[in-house]
């Protein structure tokens, strides 16, 4: 079929056509399906989309991308057609059958997902498969492989090391300071972090309160060349591209298939040539996973440490309430520097965590001996060496350490204790969803102060958490849902 | 966060956002993530799209469906928001793992497809629960009561009658024939067909070549009224519409689940209130099921006319090879026509087939005894009624019965068979194939004319086949993959 062309100033990161909904009837193409452009001896494949009153029958309106590659002007003529189906439809197809898949196959896959050949629901199918089907150790290697290779990769030179948390535990911000630490000591930490998906922060997000986590590669190259380590936000970097389409599809359906998760994981280490990486699995009630999993867990990651030829250790860790006092960008990054500044009111529990953390991954690396490694890590926290270097990278992340940056939300509320007794359980999850409603993770003055942990005793009418908002809306919204759903309890 | 809103000339058929690429980021959303937005007392929930050079950081520009529900002016400020998920998503997750869902559950599901609540990917989740877990008889009857309750339903007096085939035999045109014969014997048949999904054409395709399919559910009324019977599409009429789109996602991936295939058929009848049900599934090699696997389907088709109180019969016909002269909308056309018209050449195998069928729908309607259904629907065939009825309909439906409006395509090539022998297979999945690569569905006179058919005997460089097409490029094409597959096999 012979179509005009339109011009649209829309670069959707994939070629993206506009069909007259009875353009697409005659096509017999729906939203999502693909068509070839040809013209002359230009073609490309397109993506779908239908409108009305954006265009006439005889019209298709293209996205940049189809412009640049057909080298297309307004009302040049182009040929439309119904595009075949790309091959790795029939690979997930396959893999749908419960029919193991090979390297090449994965790599075909994970190719045509980054190139965005592969629509959401495509996508989809392939995450259903693995989850109806399982994957061999094989299959995940090669996935992993697949992942790795379809992006960039960061070298580097030096004892690069890394450490990650499988999540699921509100406030637990150790990053900036095993970070800081280990820098400190000379371990190469190239860290990328993800912005929050469930939870109230990402590390990117608390980062983000004092300075900049969005670089290009050779921007972040420079910033560790000069401190030893960064602290950037890792989503639009390339790496492991795969893995972050992947993720966002089975977001939506809360799905977290175990070797989807492995895979995730592992491809974000190797794609910046981490040697030691460091995976800290918190367990227990309100955690992502019980203790019996965690320990499952630890064995399979430890495996394909092994087969990709990396010092890869698994650390399980208490996971059953928050840590530190703050849920939120700012509150969590004030946690952070009251533990480098080591002031008197810091939280205990973070730094404590964040030098098991520093101590495990120095014994990794060689820099001392097993069983010495926390307190050389508390050395050089209290040497102020750590809060030193911390600054200096977010110097070069073009920040500055300024208390001024760390502006809480206007409206705030302390929710008080109903009952005396002893504190039983703060559920995780529920802390998440309640700072979530008060504006977190997109109002960085949001969250939640937690003054009192689990075990311990609190009076009746004594405050127990203060919430904070930068709208009373959403303050009063958050009052409402802690009444309904409790995550505080006390026996 | 506060956004300004831009307006998009965009009917998408449902409500969409465009954001800024580093909007987005900052919100932690995703090409078809939920938003709410709210202005003022007003709210709605928009899947979410990206770009960047279309509009500021600061803008959101939305489709023509968000600004009519929110009384929208250009630069309104708006509040945008993560919107939770809908109720049905934890549906879906929990028939992921095999839990069965209630008539309630159902319901909710199928009206948030409707509402384009739910995307595509998470439509993909639900056919792949589907797929990975089957459904029972009970499941499958809640999930057909949704899907009809979901849309609109046509009602009509007197004896509703209806056919279907599911379909894999190229050229296998039946339904105007059927239609005319028993529209002629005054039973009542609001015929609504599909356009074709994988076939050279499907029937509204082929009725288009002399009349329009496309109208409201208030004409097909008026046409039924006057003619007992229409030949419609299908498609814009919201009858069963959830089916619609379960299959369009169906489609990527060549799923045709066996409870998706039953929910779909019996949806659709029970929408236009058919009280006698006659389904043709046609078996045997490059059909759709074999014989063994029509049987279990006639089997379960036949209990659900049970459970929905209507007489559905099932008849099993040679599916093995195509039926007809043509394949391709003008040349089926030219068949129909001539069986209608008693032409010397008509194709036989259609008009018995079609006599059968009208036959067994006579026979179960009670307009004759069993046994004398065919001989009934010759009579009427023969005397012209069927073709009298045919035009009053053709010309109901804003056409004519004109010869002159089915033209061939321009270019065309005879296929000589390379060897003397018998023909032992014309394989119908082949002949869909190249006929679509001559252009069909689109190309109304595009298609392939057999000059024989099974066990009949061919000369060397005797014509087996001509090939139709609009473009000389595709002609070629075609011709290469003729080639390449064999459809036809000679022994």
């Amino acid at each position: 079929m012979k179509l005009k062309v339109k011009i649209l100033k829309l670069q959707a990161g994939r070629p993206v056509s506009i069909l007259h909904e009875r353009t697409a009837d005659k096509l017999s193409v729906n939203i999502d399906d693909r068509i070839t452009i040809t013209n002359g001896n230009k073609k490309i494949v397109s993506v779908v989309d239908i409108a009305t009153g954006l265009l006439q029958k005889d019209e298709v309106a293209v996205s940049e991308e189809v412009i640049e590659a057909l080298k297309l002007k307004e009302d040049d003529v182009v040929e439309i057609n119904i595009a075949p189906h790309p091959e790795s439809i029939y690979l997930i197809h396959k893999k749908l059958m419960c029919t193991p898949l090979n390297q090449f196959e994965f790599e075909k896959i994970i190719s045509d997902i980054v190139k965005n050949a592969l629509t959401g629901p495509e996508i989809a199918y392939f995450v259903s498969a693995i989850y109806k089907c399982g994957m061999s150790v094989k299959e995940i290697e090669y996935l992993i492989r697949a992942i790795v290779s379809s992006g960039n990769v960061i070298k580097l030179r030096g004892k690069v090391a890394d450490k990650h948390s499988i999540g699921g535990v509100a406030g637990n911000r150790t990053t900036p300071i095993v970070i800081s630490i280990c820098a400190a000591a000379g371990l190469k930490m190239p860290k990328t972090s993800s912005r929050a998906i469930t939870s109230a922060a990402g590390t990117a997000d608390v980062i983000e309160c004092l300075a900049s986590v969005d670089f290009s590669i050779k921007e972040i190259k420079k910033i560790i060349k000069k401190n030893n380590a960064c602290m950037v936000w890792g989503g639009s970097l390339g790496l492991a591209p795969a893995d972050d389409k992947i993720i966002q599809i089975e977001k939506l359906m809360n799905l977290d298939p175990e070797p989807q998760l492995l895979a995730s994981i592992l491809s974000k280490k190797l794609s910046v040539d981490s040697k030691y990486v460091l995976i800290d699995i918190p367990y227990g009630r309100s955690a992502k996973v019980s203790e019996a999993q965690a320990v499952k867990l630890k064995d399979k990651f430890e495996k394909f440490g092994k087969s990709f030829k990396i010092d890869l250790r698994c650390i399980l860790t208490d996971g059953s309430q928050p840590i530190g006092h703050g849920i939120g960008s700012v509150l969590e990054m004030k946690d952070v520097l009251a533990v480098l500044r080591q002031e008197q009111n810091r939280p205990p529990d973070l730094e404590k965590k964040s030098l098991l953390l520093a101590g495990k991954l120095f014994e990794m690396t060689g820099e001392t001996e097993e069983g010495k490694g926390v307190e050389m890590a508390e050395k050089i926290l209290k040497s102020g060496k750590a809060f030193k270097k911390f600054k200096k990278i977010i110097k070069s992340q073009k920040g500055s350490v300024s208390d001024s940056r760390l502006k809480l939300g206007e409206f705030s509320r302390d929710i008080l204790s109903a009952k005396s007794g002893k504190i039983t359980e703060i559920n995780n999850r529920k802390i998440n969803l309640i700072a979530r409603i008060l504006g977190s993770p997109t109002d960085k003055g949001a969250g939640i102060y937690l003054h009192k942990h689990c075990k311990e005793k609190v009076n009746k009418r004594e405050i127990l958490l203060t919430f904070y908002s930068e709208s009373e809306e959403k303050l009063a919204d958050a009052i409402k849902f802690y009444k309904k759903i409790h995550p505080v309890k006390i026996k």
